[in-house]
């Protein structure tokens, strides 16, 4: 079979070029694909329903927790961004600057832009600083707090080596901005945020994740602490999925966020912030795909079931569709995982086989062939893209009907403990250094395989090691765990006492 | 009573003068505030939580029509945005420009932008010319045919006169973009969308509004024609709600979106695109709202119902605040138009008066006080916001339960209701130039209420008039009826045949 037609797998798979296999996956699922703006990527409708999927699940998360919605402006005036040195300093060489308004036709007969403007304004890379402007007019006594805001939005950041989803110059998010009236409930936000992604990593993405504390010199310019969700893909490196800030008074100083406190004396409030991007569709890929295509998580797949009609013969054509459609009514008419079913019965005039593919490839949870042979029999013949494209299943049509829920919640957890074997099965607690430089190189004549993931490692905290580790192996901490079960050890870099393990691994 | 407490209604009041009441209504109700940025505005939670209500259920309209969403760049290039000529002309006045990369500290020691772009970026104002590149590479085929893709973002247009909601530098808005293989789907699709959002409007909003066509002079820039929704607010001045643009072969042909016909010729896509923004938020507060806030109409207010315990005593407080939760609770599991019905009990130890004008302000549809008296009738105090703030009626708390929804429906219906009323009472059908040119001119003495609204008159269809008009008194063509139901006779200003009446108004 040619690689041209789309009756096929993914070429290359994910063995011979993870990375062009990544690519090609997001092109064949038509999820997105790169635009002339350089690092600005297109979100098709497949890709863009799993992130409407996502925001709209995460959203209910927030809300739960007293969280509301806002809107603040695109552009920061660049007066304000500067207002915090290490976070300007931060994003400095990402940012994207509008120094102009108005175009007209030059003398060339070329149309230029015309109007500077007094001020520059920064395209929002984050929104600190334009957010804490209104927090600093909104807040007068500890009464107003706590403020606790969400946006989802587009931020910019100029990037250099874009990669669709996981790394692009636009992107979209969702930014919470928190004010309390004490360190302690401020830092209880940002675990409680920290919690709330795992959460939604695990039982809506199907993303087992490590959570803690990133290094110093990982943290999020301007915070005191950053907490992070770290997922493996298959490839065996660290994608960073989400992460909460803990920023203390640093960004109220920098806004003049400032309340009355209980004992009448003027206090900065205490700030947090915390997102997840559009790099989570990227990772879900990574993660859940094969060499086949994409494979989506029953509950962030924009189509959860396909109903493929057969139709060889014209006289069983109108029976097939009408119980194709009999079907579809009824599972819509079915709840899974506190929603409707979302049901696709495809009637497009094309081969069955070209169809199936087409599917295979968006990584549709459930595919449900309905033929004449069927009717007769009145059942249905089930293929789950969680196993082999070839499997299926034959079901009497009414037990399909009232198992649907339950089928998709199978493959949700598959999908998860599946992730999870991997992951599990590429992390290593690793005690010597001769061994974790063993661990992240590649031997030649050894398969890549069997090197690289995760390592978990003693450290002694010193950031001379850590820029030495980036440096030899392009390894990084991506973190260290918050839970105090950790045994005492010896860094295995320098002997020093260290007072638990980190995880190391290569990253996105 | 100070006007300086909250206590009290709007100063000024909207018959003294309109557009600082309308202002006044936005701070009060906390919808809205300007940012420190020329013409961009704060959208607060409760402005907001209005805009998510309007987004889920126009979305809703648009997917059960076959639309799905998708996500294009904010950043158009130049050449990119120039290629329309028409189209580029109407926006260049407005564009905002990212012209450089980066920020690094010069000589003084001030910040600034470092790196030149090759090519600059103009921000969207619209998205024609951006989405039109890849429908371009996606179109092939009258087999891919049509395309049906909406977007929800942001977009910037340059704003020398801004005005909360109604006009903003940045605001939000959906805007979709179809492709269809005959100019019969396009112009069809077009029209769908009108429809769309006139039921939107009239049903969701509570806003009754004119449809038809626009005047070559008001056209989207590009556009063979526009369709558009055209409101009365309070000031009797035109609000356009909405518009539905048929762009012929225009855009296609500036972008190259070709495809093989049935004929196996090669043809330019017929394309339209339409929207609607966040500016419905200020159009619908200008329409209801009254001199003593925000009125919402309850399928989009972010609290339908809000519940205010009173509790004098110590002794009934507790007792109190348990039936307001029980009450909310089962408010909650009551649906209304589709979905549960949004409650909120407000259990801040602020003052009565003060929270129930809080609410006032905020335009939450209908309020319930429960006090201990109540609890010894086990009924309910009921305020709804479409009658005098002072109007309260007692109803057994069973009952309420009950009748809740249908309540909710009241409201909505008496706002449509007096909304459909006033604008009746101020659209006159005109028969002579004397007659237009006193309606739309505040006499001495007389009351400025008796003037201005729409006027139905006959016109020779030349731009020369509407100029004319427009210069001598601001008032310009909002809409030409599409409905062939229109009498034949002769434009008032020149004696010419006339096809039909148009509506003319001062407009926003």
């Amino acid at each position: 079979m040619s690689n041209a037609t789309p009756k096929t797998a993914i070429t290359p798979r994910r063995d011979e070029d993870f990375p062009e296999w990544y690519q090609q996956v997001i092109r064949a699922a038509e999820l997105a694909e790169p635009s002339d703006v350089r690092g600005c990527m297109v979100i098709r409708p497949w890709g863009y329903g799993i992130w409407e999927n996502m925001q709209r699940q995460l959203d209910g998360m927030l809300r739960a927790t007293s969280h509301r919605n806002a809107y603040f402006p695109l552009f920061i005036p660049l007066s304000y961004f500067a207002k915090e040195a290490e976070h300007v300093e931060g994003f400095a060489k990402e940012c994207a600057v509008v120094t102009h308004t108005r175009l007209e036709v030059d003398a060339d007969g070329k149309m230029k832009p015309a109007s500077p403007l007094t001020e520059p304004l920064v395209i929002r890379p984050t929104s600190e600083t334009i957010i804490g402007a209104s927090y600093a007019r909104w807040v007068r006594s500890y009464r107003d707090l706590p403020i606790l805001i969400n946006q989802w939005a587009n931020v910019v950041r100029w990037e250099m080596r874009p990669r669709l989803f996981l790394r692009t110059t636009e992107f979209l998010w969702q930014e919470g901005h928190t004010v309390h009236e004490t360190e302690a409930e401020a830092r209880a936000e940002a675990r409680l945020i920290l919690d709330i992604y795992e959460r939604f990593a695990r039982d809506h993405l199907a993303l087992p994740v490590f959570t803690g504390e990133k290094s110093d010199s990982e943290r999020f310019p301007g915070a005191v602490q950053t907490l992070t969700i770290e997922a493996m893909v298959q490839d065996r490196k660290a994608i960073q999925a989400g992460t909460s800030h803990f920023l203390g008074q640093n960004f109220s100083r920098a806004s003049g966020i400032q309340f009355q406190n209980r004992d009448g004396k003027q206090e900065f409030g205490w700030t947090t912030s915390w997102g997840v991007t559009t790099r989570l569709v990227g990772t879900v890929v990574m993660m859940h795909s094969d060499d086949d295509g994409a494979v989506l998580p029953p509950r962030i797949a924009p189509t959860q079931i396909v109903i493929l009609p057969i139709t060889p013969k014209e006289q069983t054509r109108a029976a097939v569709l009408e119980a194709c459609d009999k079907v579809a009514a009824r599972l819509s008419d079915t709840r899974y995982a506190g929603a409707p079913i979302e049901v696709l019965v495809d009637r497009r005039d094309l081969g069955g086989g070209v169809k199936n593919w087409e599917w295979i490839k968006k990584g549709v949870p459930l595919r449900v062939e309905i033929g004449p042979r069927d009717l007769e029999k009145n059942s249905v013949e089930l293929s789950r893209r969680d196993q082999s494209v070839k499997a299926k299943e034959s079901m009497p049509m009414e037990e399909f009907v009232a198992r649907a829920p339950e089928i998709l919640t199978s493959i949700q957890e598959s999908l998860y403990a599946r992730a999870q074997k991997f992951r599990d099965a590429n992390t290593r607690t690793i005690d010597s250094k001769k061994d974790f430089y063993d661990f992240f190189t590649s031997k030649s004549g050894a398969k890549p395989e069997i090197h690289g993931g995760f390592a978990r490692a003693h450290w002694n905290g010193s950031r001379e090691i850590e820029e030495q580790i980036k440096n030899d192996l392009k390894v990084t901490i991506r973190v260290i765990p918050l839970e105090d079960s950790s045994e005492h050890g010896q860094c295995i870099f320098t002997g020093e006492p260290s007072a638990r393990r980190v995880i190391w691994a290569k990253a996105y």
